[in-house]
């Protein structure tokens, strides 16, 4: 970083680490409760004060294991309280905590543990046997850990020298000083799970995980007090939390972590007994969490806002939690490799004036970024498009944390803007309007450029879902002589019901402009999907390459 | 820093620019305004947009001036769109931006302005004569530029090589691009006026005055959004008005600058018709705005909440501003050498649930730490006393936004605490709750000790100027051969008004315990205070060094 030869500033030297927030929690908001719903079959209560003594016992333990700085400690985990200190124990102690999705092929947990070279394995009790499983491919691992006491230990376990949390916990005296150290240290990693290709690890820092933690607080982002009660419905091992685990730290709030335990009746008790006020998740668990309550006739006492990302949150859902149960609903957008948090939606002070069905459609966009982020669209040669709110382009982002690269990949995944180089391309194309607010119209591999116009499948896949003849629909590019690319139109069909090919295709006047209309259906019986649900588009596109569309 | 030999994080390397915040303003919130009520007599309205490219137009016109990165620019100015375009083109461009408060005497700005060694002055309009005044004192400034444009150019001036700042913009096209650099490069300097010796330059670097802006948009801080139409009333010499011109552009809300027009009746039209939802100063200047309001029989409609601090809110200011008018009163404490922010007073959520008066008298408390900034209390050889909310000590603060040390000077300011180095002490005594609520109870030079004890000055002060005789009293420590010091009470009686020494000092019984009450009387016709009001203990300390205590 050039410096101009001027004068420095005189502030003291404070490096942005991930234990000052653990610090700050446990010496100003000490006996605040950290509320777990445990596999063992209680609701356990700690504070930030225990967590921070058993993150030091942890971080004791864990050089008594061995682990030398950067080394990474992995972890197959739920939302409780071991997971919270495993996560400050092991970065706070200069480590590298890897979260690990439990719901992952095995294959793919080795894969990326390997890949991770993960010396330590903690993970949670009904994950033994998984673990067990994978145990003879994870050559790096030298400990397994198990996240509880040995009386809850299965009768028989094939893993060998199965070491238990709260025995390496309570042979340690916590009399450990946090160290410090360069606040651009890697702190933790998660790899993303894309839909093709192997999984790639964004290496989070110290300081871009603190200045997340200060951001998504912020009135515009996640507006998290100590006068919240916060219960990440979003689990530990989906980009930290959302970074939910940092933030109430920040903040110093209570924080309830319902483990595993994410079915409508558990969330909703537990929303209740604490005195939850705010959540976040993706859209799917509040569609379950809503059809417990309403089938019940239940309503929400504290519960006042909530943040959903992940997938674009469908207006139905939102409406509901806003009309009928008065909760506000923040539609977000994110990435693995933003962290995740880049854009939210809240009005200004300006669009507060604005009719409530135009409020609403604002709301219903991913939203603006908040400071620190910054974002563009631009077309497939890296020119910037206007922000009118119609033109579409690829969505790219900068900022403090966007990852630069990917864990042990040479290769540089940014791209330039107007010629100027550092921007993360995101896989997504949206559009900006005038006031910032970013839509994601579709994937960059999904969209449709016929003839030097991008269609957006998703929209055309909306309409066709729409018909009360069709239960699944994908739209995908399908080559063309002339136009390049043309949109195919791929249906499942209710059971029992019936509809023509000229009728679907009629279904879409009026509803987008005449060359945005698929040039062809293809009727099947089913879609493919991979295991986590997505619709695997790469795989149809490849089954239907050499699909003859009429006309062309 | 010592770094462990272990990973790096892989993120992108974004320094923490003032630069960034104006950026991130102009292109996420371009059009949002910012209005100036200015010495020209008209209500001018700009926007971020536009106040980054003039903020560019004056870096380029401070360039052809021939300042040199680290130059220093001092200002006397009001709060006004100018003055934001220079805090953002100064600092923006690598130069430092220096406030001057010109309510000091005039030989200590010219003190000021030396010692930092301003290279240019920019100042208001209403200025002129004063900064005439100063001009041959001023030997290191090269440049005067008024904050205006040649029309309204008083007939005669002084000043050889007057500058007028609006041709200096628009003789430069805006082309110009924020250079990067290390994020610890100063960015501005202010001047604490100490009641003794010369005043002392904090030097903020860009990095503290960006955490410092995260911090204070928080929720339990200044709670700002992009919803909010903020008037800091706090001027922007008064330790860069606590921030607000820095966090508003981080959220990107609308700014409303009221000029030198600080009486009631000005504000409030302002407040009116801008629709202000949030404000920040002094006690006094919302006496006066009170005042203004309650004779007219007005209402705020779209004033929300204020943060008050500078000095303690009278707990019946506190009250009317809840009570009658429905406005959140948040109280803080901060300094300096802080940027200003330490405390704000907001209750957590445990909190809420105590009865009404227990949570009015922590709302009147100084308040908790934001995360950013920690704090202790010690006693003289810098132990550390317990948070009890009794024990009083000296109040020592940390963290990323404290000054290591003053401009210029080579000693350290900072102390130990339990032997561990790096803490500033504030010159404060406070105590600490178990909740980490702190309450200012004296300066430290002010307290009273005896016999190992400490008697706080302020709540003597306080107790005797409820006696209905009394219209002014200061409590002292007078030297006591037996207990080292005693309190000294010194009273300016009512015109008319008439008590006894011995009435006066039973009016402490029941008050506080019989060994605090003050050993002896003394009335004076009048009390010494500095230029800005503040009563001068050392003076009467020095004057009293010799009195005899009854019994000593």
């Amino acid at each position: 970083m050039p410096s101009p030869a001027g004068l420095m500033g005189q502030m003291m030297a404070m490096p942005l680490l991930i234990s000052s927030l653990l610090k700050h929690a446990a010496r100003h908001s000490g006996d605040t409760e950290i509320v777990s719903k445990r596999l063992e079959g209680d609701v356990h209560r700690s504070s930030w004060a225990a967590t921070e003594f058993r993150a030091r016992q942890l971080a004791q333990a864990l050089a008594r294991l061995g682990c030398q700085p950067g080394d990474r400690v992995g972890t197959l985990a739920w939302n409780g309280h071991r997971h919270l200190e495993i996560y400050y124990g092991v970065s706070g102690s200069g480590l590298v905590c890897h979260t690990i999705n439990p719901r992952l092929f095995p294959e793919q947990i080795a894969w990326i543990a390997q890949d991770a070279r993960d010396r330590v394995l903690c993970f949670d009790l009904n994950l033994l046997p998984l673990v067990e499983k994978l145990a003879p491919a994870l050559t790096h691992t030298e400990h397994f850990v198990l996240m509880t006491d040995r009386a809850h230990m299965p009768a028989h376990s094939a893993l060998p020298g199965l070491l238990f949390f709260e025995e390496l916990l309570a042979a340690e005296d916590g009399a450990y000083v946090w160290p410090e150290f360069d606040e651009n240290t890697a702190s933790s990693i998660c790899y993303t799970s894309g839909t093709t290709g192997h999984p790639k690890g964004a290496v989070y820092s110290h300081r871009s995980t603190v200045l997340h933690a200060f951001a998504s607080a912020l009135p515009d982002a996640m507006d998290c007090s100590s006068r919240d009660v916060v219960l990440p419905v979003v689990p530990m091992f989906h980009v930290n939390a959302w970074g939910l685990p940092y933030s109430c730290a920040l903040v110093g709030c209570k924080l309830v972590l319902p483990g595993p335990f994410l079915d409508g009746a558990s969330l909703y008790q537990l929303f209740e007994s604490e005195g939850v006020t705010f959540s976040a998740g993706v859209p799917t668990v509040w569609l379950g969490l809503l059809q417990h309550v309403q089938s019940q006739g239940l309503k929400f006492s504290s519960f006042k806002r909530t943040v959903i990302g992940g997938s674009a949150c469908p207006p139905a859902l939102m409406k509901t939690l806003q009309q009928d149960f008065g909760i506000e609903v923040i539609h977000a957008w994110g990435m693995t490799e933003l962290s995740p948090l880049g854009t939210l939606s809240k009005l200004t002070s300006r669009q507060l004036g604005l009719p409530a069905e135009a409020q609403q459609r604002l709301l219903e966009k991913q939203g603006r970024v908040i400071y620190g982020i910054d974002m563009a669209i631009a077309d497939d040669v890296g020119q910037a498009l206007p922000w009118d709110g119609q033109s579409a382009g690829n969505l790219l982002v900068r900022g403090s944390w966007v990852i630069s690269g990917y864990f042990g990949q040479a290769a540089s995944p940014l791209v330039s803007l107007d010629g100027e180089p550092g921007w993360f391309p995101t896989g997504d194309v949206a559009t900006i309007d005038a006031d910032g607010f970013m839509q994601i119209t579709d994937r960059s591999k999904d969209v449709i450029k016929s003839g030097g116009e991008w269609i957006s499948s998703i929209e055309l896949e909306n309409i066709a879902m729409a018909h009360p003849a069709v239960q699944e629909a994908a739209v995908i590019a399908c080559p063309h002589p002339k136009w390049d690319e043309r949109p195919l139109l791929l249906v499942v069909l209710k059971p029992g019901a019936s509809v023509s090919r000229e009728a679907l295709l009629s279904f879409y006047a009026g509803q987008v402009v005449g060359w945005q209309v698929p040039d062809d259906v293809v009727f099947l019986s089913e879609l493919p999907h991979t295991a986590t649900g997505k619709l695997q588009k790469l795989k149809l596109r490849e089954q239907f390459r050499s699909h003859r569309l009429p006309g062309a």
